[in-house]
């Protein structure tokens, strides 16, 4: 039965209606409904009957024609929901498509940019981790340090979009181009794909002014603009809505359109021409714990003993968590592992000056990290121990290297 | 030197104006600075001189008058900020309060109800537990179950309010009166106090006919109304600001105004005069893991061997983990451990259907909770465990106990 075909399948008392897509897993067959969604039933136990051949056909790579008036810019791939069709084999559920094909579905790319596209990965991005963060840094400060390249856009799942955004805006020190992580919420096979609505505000980013690392994601639900959010103060707030990607504790850096406009809503760090710093070294002996009521003392127990160097809790409210962890914590600290409070509140400042139990932490060594998102916290505690010496690790946390920190007086106040 | 006198305090090269409030740290001098936070000095390093004494006068109580043409009101008082301020001598750091001095501040309370206040805990929630969750339950039941009491209003600390508010809208089953939780985020003795139009507001919410476990905190940052929110779907967003409350894929049940007034904006379940059935029992043994990039493996053998009975993972977007993680959950489910997927994502639902990520976990025995947020599934798997045969709490997990489940068709579809 070939790939693509509109099927009927009967399973149990159920019939499905849909379209042949390839299962990663061989004992499974996959469907990909009319919702758009996939399901996933059992070969042995269904029956299959062809309804109609597919009726795809897969175009040829457009011939590259190199226009001398555009600036160049390299897509780097990572996978995601925004690389997952036209390749109907894998339907929307494994990232295997090449991102040429993608730019095939948007012809208007070929007026903003000269593109170069390179693959480096094909993941979902839960199935990225520490060390990946390094492998994209890698590979962005490669194209980054040529002459020719104007800016960088990097292709990646949405579902740790934000942790790898926030990983790169550390491992790339000085930088002098806009670094732009754009991913996909629904696959282009979908009427309500924003993957190419993203990617082209993203290459309007990415030959602008704006020399950070940056997400360029749907501002609303509808098609008409992207927020440009510095990338390590931005959070995934909804699991399928396509303006998921949400500033926390500050504004968008700007808002861009379709057309090229970009309007600014706050500061950022201008476009220079001296060489980036590469910083590529993370450790993985970091843990990002959320407290809980109820959560277990003998937890920091196991991450002492498994040779944890530091740790970054989620408190209630402006940074607590229950004083039966007073002592067990200061331990930890006391034996050299650094440990930093951030909230679970998701807006806000942790304050370690109001309430009691804050002064308790704070006066036994916990670092309270004010507006800092725990995932940012999280990922620079990894990169700080990685490239500095331990002496320096509080000092590094509480420096505000890459706009970490909302540098308004009051974060507080921004609208959320 | 007297707690409440107006003092400088010179520490080091800085100079601090404030009133002088009692530390439980007999180490540090503890002030209310004018900004209304409060900062901790090493007693043996400061130099201080009053500027004048307190100004402040501990009134008597009032008279308890019965007004027979009102309803009686029970207030369980737990601890927490809005319990905070008046006794002068702890400022606004220990939960020490008697909420009868509160009710003092408030003279329009009395033309709404006849008050009864019960004080169970002085805690400030982060300080709470499990095992307070089974107290307060077994409070509440107790008022609820006089015929002459119309409601129950719980005042409670904000950092862990929406924890117990689903814990109890568990444990009270058949509920047929309101129960209400209010606290502050402001102290009482701060301009911008907030805890007395939450307890106003609550208190006309404990009159009505709303018969769940809610929450009644402000609406907006100004003093205008409050919210009544379901007290499982409900998250504190921000870390100070006074309208932090805010429903989680819903609309709040209602609107409520000072004068009493209430704007019904959601389904509710109504007013009935049977009694409630108390399940106040919790399990210890469940654990609340948000997942990271990084997260390590052994994590889950960790919790293994600590028996634990069940896990509720923070999952990233649709409700995905790194895929090395497979088999060792898989493994836990066979144990006969129940693992519950939700989304660190905080609004929309989890889905396994969409991605292979989510198919395999859920092939594999992961139960995906729908829109439940992940406190709220972690207090119910910890009800469930303590209240049911292992063999129904795979079925009473996925079942709407308490409407802690969305029941619109497109729960993502909510403003958020």
């Amino acid at each position: 039965m070939e790939y693509g075909s509109k099927v009927k399948v009967s399973y149990e008392s159920n019939e499905f209606y849909g379209t042949l897509v390839e299962s990663s897993d061989k004992k499974i067959i996959l469907l990909k409904l009319e919702s758009g969604y996939n399901i996933g039933l059992p070969k042995n136990k269904v029956k299959i009957s062809t309804i109609s051949k597919p009726n795809y056909v897969i175009k040829k790579s457009i011939e590259k024609k190199i226009n001398s008036s555009l600036p160049n810019i390299t897509i780097i791939s990572t996978g995601g929901t925004i690389a997952s069709e036209v390749d109907y084999k894998t339907g929307a559920v494994t990232p295997v498509t090449k991102t040429s094909k993608l730019l095939e579905k948007l012809p208007e790319i070929k007026n903003i940019a000269n593109i170069n596209t390179i693959e480096i990965l094909s993941k979902f991005s839960e199935d990225l981790s520490v060390e990946d963060w390094t492998n994209i840094s890698n590979a962005v400060y490669k194209e980054l340090s040529k002459d020719n390249i104007r800016g960088v856009v990097v292709t990646h799942g949405t579902d740790t979009l934000h942790y790898s955004s926030a990983a790169l805006s550390f491992a790339l020190q000085n930088l002098g181009k806009p670094v732009v992580f754009v991913g996909g919420q629904r696959s282009s096979d979908r009427g309500s794909f924003d993957g190419g609505l993203n990617l082209i505000c993203g290459l309007h980013v990415a030959k602008s002014d704006i020399a950070e690392v940056l997400t360029v994601m749907h501002g609303s639900s509808d098609d008409n603009f992207c927020l440009v959010n510095r990338g390590n103060k931005v959070k995934k707030m909804h699991t399928t809505r396509r303006d998921s990607f949400r500033p926390i504790n500050t504004v968008p850096i700007a808002k861009v359109y379709k057309d090229g406009k970009i309007e600014i809503h706050s500061e950022y760090n201008l476009r220079h021409s001296n060489k980036p710093k590469l910083m590529q070294k993370f450790d993985e002996k970091v843990a990002l714990i959320k407290y809980y009521p109820g959560m277990d003392l003998k937890l920091f127990d196991f991450l002492n003993k498994n040779n944890y160097k530091g740790i970054i809790i989620e408190g209630t409210g402006l940074g607590h968590i229950h004083s039966k962890f007073l002592n067990k914590i200061s331990e930890l600290i006391k034996s050299g592992i650094f440990v930093g409070m951030t909230s679970q509140a998701n807006y806000g400042s942790v304050n370690p000056y109001v309430y009691s139990s804050g002064r308790n932490l704070f006066n036994h060594g916990v670092t309270y990290l004010e507006d800092m998102l725990p995932e940012t916290a999280y990922v620079k505690l990894s990169w700080v121990i990685a490239n500095f010496d331990s002496a320096e690790i509080k000092q590094k946390m509480k420096q505000n290297i890459s706009r970490e920190y909302s540098e308004a007086s009051h974060p507080n106040d921004f609208l959320y």
